[in-house]
């Protein structure tokens, strides 16, 4: 209700701010006799981990996550799994500067508005940081989804430069600082972001992820459909401004016939489609096919050139931002986003276990 | 939790099938002595109502709606509001052929694997004729919402063609059949879609909904943000595949400093914005600007080009749609974004009494 | 949230005033391809219909229901499932003299001090009638139990006078007024209610409802506990004053030896309890054995001595409650505890397929 | 959902095993600006702390609370509040015997049999251990509520003494180790306890909670009434059976005459209640009367007397609890009690700001 809380049936409810000791959340709904360890957890935040490259954050946070209740000998029970990230490199002093000052793009301003206090150190409560805990509560989901379902993020635009989907090679994205599937492309990000950092800029990106071996029949019509709670999970990671299913924006352009996903029965009975511009959803529930999702991240606020600004005094002021920021925070939302596609359909994998078990002699299903 | 309820305070729950004796709502969380009557809400809905042009379906209902509980003598009484639509015009007979066979692109493959049981006739809970229970609840979210918050939607792109903003004129929307804020364009558009809906073919669009004067503060972080909550709210519209805030994905292609709102004091002594490409939102909560939704339709996958598709039994069949349908949804989908927004700042406002009544003593608001 | 509706994954959201045009509510979580007819429903509530004996009231309901909504060909679909009773034998003339005036012991006064408006014909919105509605979505709940689960309620108590237990007959319940177990029991209160109702007076009850056959397993520990949920289910009844599960307040007297549910492996290798001084609930969840609830339902405050009182005005005044009302408004409420009975079962069964399907493997299973 | 939290705009939802690394819980929902700093919450946990006298377990927890978000210079900000309390003296091999044998009373079958898997050291999750969360939640309640609302707790019945009403003095509470407020009662309870303890035994008891100062209009009707959720949350306490408000299960025997609470104008021109039958709640709504709820607590399961029992292989065995127990569980379950009844009415506090702020222009309302 208070808004810390993401999901139904499988919910976790988040804590913690920048710069406070720690973050973290609590994780309920998980189902028992599943093996957790912190093992299953802490690659996953790794991925996302700052100071990994010049083109993110250089604060230096091991984010080592601890689990402290909900298993037991190394299996989950069904009780709430706690998870614990300390915060370790809080440099507040950093930011003394905004303690009364409102960055221009970030929630100081809405944040006095609405509050009237806010922990300014390094943002708070609103800092992406706390987009870690989104990565921990998304790796117990993929421990409830399993290993037949994967899902996969990558960058498929920096700035204004997007990738060839020709090129596009799921290998190519652990290879690159960017999560980036077009090697081709990668490289010339590696130029042009340096550039953009170097001037103390920062750019946009598009973000897409990919989930496969998703069964049908997740999604709650009419309110709770499963494209419904991918775009509330997305647009509400820190800077995003858009997001789209399947062909998303780009069918508005598109007539009847082009953007048809035909079907046929293949040759094991099963339903074959001959095209996914659903992007795997249709009438808000999974068809089987790959569900894809992109979002926007608009370019990192904190900004070297100095921004004409108010102060909580009610005077002009202007704001240059210093701390320590990435200048693409499109990067690391890669992981983010793929976190959150795991929590939704954890989620409604659970929703449909109690409302919906299997139709019994359905004749057909969809080729997963 | 099964979907059919919308919001968290400000909340309608849903029921009803296109060709059903009725559809209809209960809507929980109206504040008490607000003047209320069928006459606040039948405007709205015939603002959405089929048939008043050749472009939208010639199903004619007249959408009658009757308030059942919740107001005496003419005021809420903070009671629950149940609002019954009958329908009047249906024409099962006309949808006999899907009974086994699935239309591409519509929920009739899913609902079949998810349920193993469907109302095939005209959609069943699928039609968009659900959305007139979403046009009524978004009246009474008008009316909590007051007359200091206007919201109101355009059609900005159909098929591949956008309008000018330059020309924008709130004005021209009531003029033509297609909520077009710019008449020019609304005069090409009624002839390519004149010739769209003579092929039989159909072809999607864009709708912006802008919301103003709306207060500083509405929004939960971190999930619950204003932004995620207005997501899930368009992109749960029947049809919709993607959904963005102020810049959108524009945002991705921008550098910060030509994405930043820069903001002054102004004469009397409020924060005056410099520019909105934050949509009116910052950290999840409302800045006191307008807030900018734009959310993409994809083009009426009933179309009467023969399509390649599958039937309940496992066979392969060609599917061409007849019954009565519009070549472009998204013209009728402007005034059920129009009520999504309403109800969800109507559900954020109260959510924000509760919880974060105005910060006293601050020296400085944002210009309404 | 606003409090209209009831339970998480099967939940009902109820409307209506007691002589407003209709009573009803939106099932929503009811699992597809279970027949359901207004059949299935009409008998429950003709237990509860009024107008029944002299002691009940006598206002004359058909309480007919109709589905709107949520069933295909007497099946349903998944999708939500809308109950419509029209309120026919309005009096509302009866209730002139209260419209101003507060009875004591009802929500006359708490409703004018928290809406600052109020439905003051019949109770309104809080009038027992709405209990119809419950009775209604129990109807519906019982068909997700299936056959096994067997639910039952009965008179214990009427006014200062138990049954004799040891005379406790199911087969007695339906053969008199009360629904009291037993015969000899029942013989005596009908005089003593004959008595009271003949004074204008009112008398409480205590009514117990036992469920049979319900599988262990069912509950969420620690704050949506099977018990806890009961509780608030029963105590949420009108007027209802007290709840008890198991031995219930008896229990505090008593030592751990004598309170004690010992257990034994039977000849099929289950588990069979030796007592069930625990009411079928251990640490919130069912343990297989019967579950027992009791409730106690305080006396009609609407009573013909006149009670001092005072007006919406901030003046003394006497009330004298004419109307139609039971002389025990507990004897109406057997049907409507076991509705709610049915109502939470069906909610834990559906959260329990959810998050913790049967344990594999287990050895042991208590005898249901 | 899956049960872990509690509440709905004021809402908290706890984690942590009795012999794990740490219990605690994240409240959501706190509204900013409150003075919060450890030594608002520490007292109340000091209360409740085991080992303070030979009638409570002696095993030595500090239960020191620590603050790890939502606070901010000694005062709340809005965001989540995250409690941490670690487990210091956990003794799990003490419970080696119970680890494949399920006590009676306990939840160590119903958990087996539910989720498969079950840590038994000290009872896991299901201890009493997790009620410390509660208390600390409640501190922060009683913030929310401000000074002008009183909570107080007394236990009313040990085993089968009951107190004498006409002694009551709440002075005497904090005097004697069983929180009685009558000192003859509570000079025999001492006796007759240490008889219990000596034998091995336990017994059960009666707790009363009374809330002065609270506003009339908390509660929604007709799910969410005040003493609906009450009654929820104190039968979802351990070992609770039992629950009643006012006049509970007494109200019965009652006639309508004897149970009415007559009103009259006082001379302030405010409503005086002539008698609190009703326990402070009318139509599930508060009157501004002091709220009394009791509940009863059956006798602590664990006793020295071997009961029979079977184990999770399927084989008859005895059981005897050693650990470390209280004999009566009621004692400490007054200031859990307290607590719930504080987060109840902080939640409802909140609702009512969101949907029915104060009416305007009454003439009357209820003296405080």
């Amino acid at each position: 209700m208070a808004g810390s809380s993401f999901g139904t049936l499988f919910r976790f409810t988040s804590f913690g701010e920048s710069h406070g000791p720690a973050i973290g959340c609590v994780v309920d709904g998980v189902p028992p006799r599943i093996p957790l360890t912190e093992a299953d957890i802490q690659p996953w935040l790794d991925r996302r981990r700052p100071g990994q490259s010049r083109f993110t954050t250089q604060r230096r946070e091991p984010d080592a996550v601890r689990i402290l209740s909900g298993t037991f000998e190394g299996m989950t029970t069904g009780h709430p799994v706690m998870l614990l990230i300390e915060n370790v490199d809080q440099r507040s002093k950093d930011y003394g500067e905004i303690k009364d000052r409102f960055r221009p793009g970030h929630a100081d301003l809405t944040y006095h508005l609405k509050y009237g206090i806010r922990d300014w150190r390094g943002g708070g409560r609103s800092s992406a940081r706390e987009t870690a805990v989104r990565v921990a509560a998304g790796a117990i989901a993929r421990k409830i989804l399993g290993d037949g379902i994967r899902i996969r993020g990558a960058l498929v635009q920096l700035g204004p430069h997007r990738i060839d989907r020709a090129r596009w090679d799921w290998g190519a994205v652990e290879e690159n600082p960017f999560f980036c599937p077009d090697r081709t492309a990668a490289a010339l990000w590696e130029e042009f972001l340096a550039e953009v950092r170097k001037r103390g800029s920062s750019t946009g990106a598009v973000i897409e992820v990919v989930a496969e071996g998703v069964p049908p029949g997740l999604g709650e019509p009419v309110y709770a459909k499963l494209d419904a709670e991918l775009a509330a999970a997305m647009m509400g990671i820190n800077a995003v401004k858009g997001v789209e299913i399947g062909e998303g924006f780009a069918a508005a352009a598109l007539s009847g016939e082009e953007n048809a996903d035909e079907m046929r029965i293949d040759q094991g009975g099963q339903v074959r489609f001959l095209a996914n511009h659903a992007g795997g959803i249709l009438g808000g529930i999974s068809t089987g096919q790959p569900i894809v999702v992109r979002f926007a991240v608009k370019p990192t606020s904190s900004i070297l050139t100095p921004l004409r600004s108010v102060d909580s005094h009610g005077r002009d002021v202007e704001v240059v931002t210093r701390g320590r920021h990435d200048p693409c925070v499109g990067i690391r939302a890669v992981p983010v986003g793929e976190a959150m596609m795991a929590c939704v359909l954890a989620d409604h994998l659970l929703r449909r276990r109690a409302l919906t078990p299997d139709a019994p002699d359905l004749p057909i299903l969809p080729r997963p």
